[in-house]
């Protein structure tokens, strides 16, 4: 398939919005199309949003931003676009209509993916002149942040279609799953669909209410839910006996009528009564407020899923490797000066303290993270660790001359003051790009040692004049100031 | 209340061992009866597994533990209990007639929690002498730490059954959602059997497989329902028109028979066919190693929600600060040797590298965290720091002397080597407690700083005199070994 460089979006809603910023992220272009007038606040409202979390979620791995534009009809946004999304309320006769408006004037390449939750894509192709070129990617909110999208094709669905749809998605950093078989509300739908109606029953029948079932979820069920879903989950449950055993012990409760066939009559009472039970657990708090919550949390449960490499966070692991070959930067490289380049990174929300400002101990990570670049430059990377030895560090001198704030980019960079047979004396330089000014130096002593023996040890001859090679490489060099120091009271 | 001291498990499966857990790592002791014979093996493993996530989640604030021990009878595990928890098999004759036994040897003033998952309260307490003293504690899995634990009284329970029961789960850190009306499946067991029930239909009408169901839960809305419930999500999806406009929306779905009244029948074809699913999807990793990720990536989600102070995050940190008046160790207090003990903690698995040792940013970690404790001492501490002054490090020596691995436990130490009307000069000393050897020192220069001018400033004369007090109370100590040290190649 041709690279995607252009999506239109059609409908421009809260999902539409969001699918808007996800691929303008990813560095592709976008054009929305909406009648509402205020279409072009709303969006950029969303993508600010989305520009917060995914820099939260991804920093400086995130390629520069597509170009945004809003166009005045359907045939403007799509007639250059090689993929288009729908985001129209759900309305068969409405989303029918408009598909058809798509595929006439859209490029013969193109491909459109329809955000519907719950219609099935062979009644809504069914009218069109290239039903082949459509398919569903039902996405969930925030989409600019949750990783699952549903793609289900329809019966007239060509195979090249879903996987035009299913490597676009992959590439903005999506989870794809391919709904093979068409049904109503697809897979998740369904499963949350049925929660939505016993929770209504709930309320309905007066056991509890908005705010207790939302905690029944939240401090229970729904923490493995962020990362294990329910068969997993019992699995683990059912201990050593095994799934099968699981499974017969459940086969009574199966008959008991505990969950309803069809959700209670959205009667006026019940909608006012669920609607001031909201109000009532919202306590006050207002939209934004809430959403920039949500936003906050959910990078943060994929950071700690990340530190697992489990579900989102392998998704998320996965998308920023997937983005490293296309970096400017090259870690390990030498800088024009002839120091070499050890670290670039922006200020991750996890290295900042009260203040926002990068915290102590995180400056010795990224000092550290440039020593093991250095290492890795004379061999004594990763598969040298492994095989049993390795440099430790054993003295470190830190200057503090400045400051970087989340989100600015810092960058380290590094020469080899001296070396013998097992010593290796390092000098890290830290500057803010942002701001140009160096904002902390590392000098440290390492020792070649056999991990295993716990003791220092002679660095083996390859290892030595590699060493050797880097210190002769950067003697012509300035001395770095403030290396060598102590610290002392003055006078 | 009376304190509880002492709780009996009657029931020691994967429930029981878990509430064991809980409640001994709270500083409680436990009994635990169970006829299978290979109890004290499996309760002993459950223990470990949740000391090793409560050390994780919860550090060195947690109390000393509870002792242990497996009783011969039911009447010896509940005859001087204050508490006990029954968590026997889902059979409600059974139950009774158990509870009866308890009922008939437990001390006066002790109650009976049921774990019971759905059966209830009122049928269950039927047949006891103080039927007033059973209620409901129905916990989720993994128990020793999910906080959620819903508590239910029967038609006999007393108010004040109820109120010792939720006293005691909120004690050991829980979440008690109170069920105000008994009904089959309490709350949160609803909403898990709609879930459950929809999931085997898809598998039985071949919709989707196992994992296929798995992932459509856990990188869509799992990853939300971690924090937030789905009322306030919709509440959220319905954006600035509101829930009213958002439930009036979802009126004609309701009559979609989306959903099914009870679960497939599990006939032999079907458990076979969800077994054989959930042996593929768990890949050839066996159950122990999956527990071991669950309850990591439990951990690592509540830390992430810490972080927001939100949802379990707010639950754990109130937990914790809870604890702080009970520690036996109190930072910032003079040791024997004249220094101040200014860090106490088990190396966390956050702060070790590939080979379990605790990393080299950790130490600086730890070290910037003994010096808060410095400051707090001398008046300057997060009061301080919020009214606009604070000090800044500007200069770092550490040596490295030796090694920590995971779960050892760690002191610093510290003292105050020079001040002046700005500057303060410190020494910490970090020591393995398990080994008994100093593992590394650091040196700090800090600098008084006006935070908003973003210039060093004259420290006021009360943090001057405090600084000058340290200073001398100190002074007659001998110089620390490694203070003033440069870094350099020998010879």
């Amino acid at each position: 398939m041709a690279d995607v460089r252009k999506v239109a979006i059609i409908g421009g809603g809260v999902i539409g919005a969001a699918w808007a910023a996800r691929f303008l992220l990813n560095g592709i272009d976008v054009a929305v199309f909406d009648l509402d007038p205020e279409v072009e606040r709303k969006t950029l409202e969303v993508i600010a949003n989305a520009r917060r979390a995914q820099i939260r979620l991804h920093g400086a791995a995130l390629p520069a931003e597509g170009r945004l534009s809003f166009a005045a009809s359907i045939e403007d946004a799509v007639e250059d676009a090689d993929f288009i999304q729908e985001s129209l309320p759900e309305r068969e006769d409405l989303k029918q209509r408009v598909l058809c408006d798509i595929d006439a004037a859209m490029p013969a390449h193109a491909v459109i993916g329809s955000s519907t939750s719950g219609l099935l894509p062979s009644k809504l192709q069914s009218a069109m002149k290239r039903p082949d070129r459509l398919v569903v990617g039902h996405p969930f909110n925030p989409v600019y942040l949750l990783p699952l999208v549903e793609v289900c094709g329809g019966d007239q669905t060509s195979t090249e279609t879903i996987e035009i749809a299913s490597a676009l998605y992959t590439k903005v950093g999506m989870k794809v799953l391919h709904v093979r078989h068409e049904i109503d509300g697809f897979i998740a739908d369904r499963l949350l669909e049925a929660v939505w109606r016993e929770a209504l029953w709930l309320i309905n029948d007066g056991i509890a209410t908005a705010s207790e079932i939302d905690d029944a979820i939240r401090f229970g069920a729904g923490l493995r839910w962020s990362f294990m879903g329910t068969f997993l989950t019992y699995r683990l449950a059912g201990g050593e006996a095994g799934m099968k055993h699981f499974l017969h012990q459940f086969g009574p409760s199966m008959e008991w009528p505990w969950t309803k066939l069809v959700g209670p009559k959205l009667t006026d009472e019940l909608i006012e009564t669920v609607s001031a039970q909201s109000d009532e657990q919202a306590a006050g708090i207002g939209l934004r407020e809430y959403e920039a919550l949500r936003d906050n949390c959910l990078v943060d449960v994929m950071h700690a899923l990340e530190r697992n490499d489990f579900a989102s966070g392998a998704v998320a692991k996965a998308y920023r490797e997937g983005l490293k070959g296309q970096e400017a930067v090259k870690l390990g490289s030498p800088c024009g000066d002839g120091l070499l380049l050890t670290g670039h990174t922006p200020v991750m929300p996890e290295w900042i303290d009260y203040n926002e400002h990068l915290t102590e101990w995180a400056y010795l990570k990224l000092f550290g993270d440039a020593t093991d670049v250095v290492l890795a430059q004379i061999g004594a990377g990763p598969d040298y660790v492994a095989s049993g030895f390795s440099f430790y560090t054993v003295e470190t001198h830190i200057r503090h001359l400045g400051q970087a704030r989340l989100g600015q980019k810092v960058e380290v960079r590094s020469r080899a003051l001296g070396a013998d047979g097992k010593r290796l004396q390092l000098f890290h330089e830290m500057t803010n790009l942002d701001s140009g000014a160096v904002i902390a130096t590392a000098e440290h002593m390492l020792v070649h040692v056999d991990a295993k023996a716990e003791r220092s040890a002679p660095a083996p001859a390859q290892i030595a004049d590699a060493m050797q090679g880097l210190v002769a490489g950067q003697q012509h060099l300035a001395p770095p100031g403030g290396a060598g120091r102590s610290i002392a009271m003055p006078g």
